[in-house]
């Protein structure tokens, strides 16, 4: 589970268009930073940028093999951000339920079905 | 689905601790300004310019009635974030998958086994 601060890295870094775009890359296989940047309409500095922004919230690693630089997933903090906020939709539908629940039982109460 | 500047927003508003605070205090239930307000250590003001990030993201609303403004969450904003990373870690799971199986079959190929 990522503490307070990475998780605001890792939101910070899916807060971007071109960031999301780089992820979702990413998510289909290791690529180069030249592939990364291919299909993005920013200058090559520009992507480094934001990949350092990826980098730093643990969502995204690279390597420099040569002189090519290739990237990484790291699955887990994806997995700490849905984490966190499944938990929250989770709470939240709970509570529905029981809401629910005690609505249903009120009106059981309030009007004995006739039948039985 | 929300569009890109949509989960923008959201990312954008999930990425300070006390805003997902905020989102994990009315997860539980909606609550007052006040009351949303009470365990953060910031001035009323503060408070309420989180809010409005929040509320821009659509993962809250508030009502005034009265003197008094409840929040509450909105569920779609939260579902839809959750389902975009979902998506992702998915997508790099599968890829992940494929290669398992790749690596096992080439291994197959490689040593037939010696037993049966």
């Amino acid at each position: 589970m990522l503490n307070q601060s990475e998780l605001d890295r890792v939101f910070h870094a899916l807060s971007d268009p071109a960031r999301r775009g780089m992820v979702e890359r990413l998510a289909r296989g290791p690529a180069t930073v030249s592939e990364l940047a291919e299909p993005l309409p920013m200058s090559l500095p520009a992507v480094v940028q934001h990949l350092q922004v990826l980098e730093a919230s643990g969502l995204v690693r690279s390597e420099k093999v040569g002189r090519v630089r290739t990237c990484r997933i790291e699955p887990e903090a994806l997995r700490s951000a849905e984490r966190w906020i499944g938990q929250r939709r989770a709470s939240w539908e709970r509570r529905l339920d029981r809401l629910g629940t005690f609505l249903a039982e009120s009106e059981a109460t309030a009007k004995p079905r006739s039948e039985k």
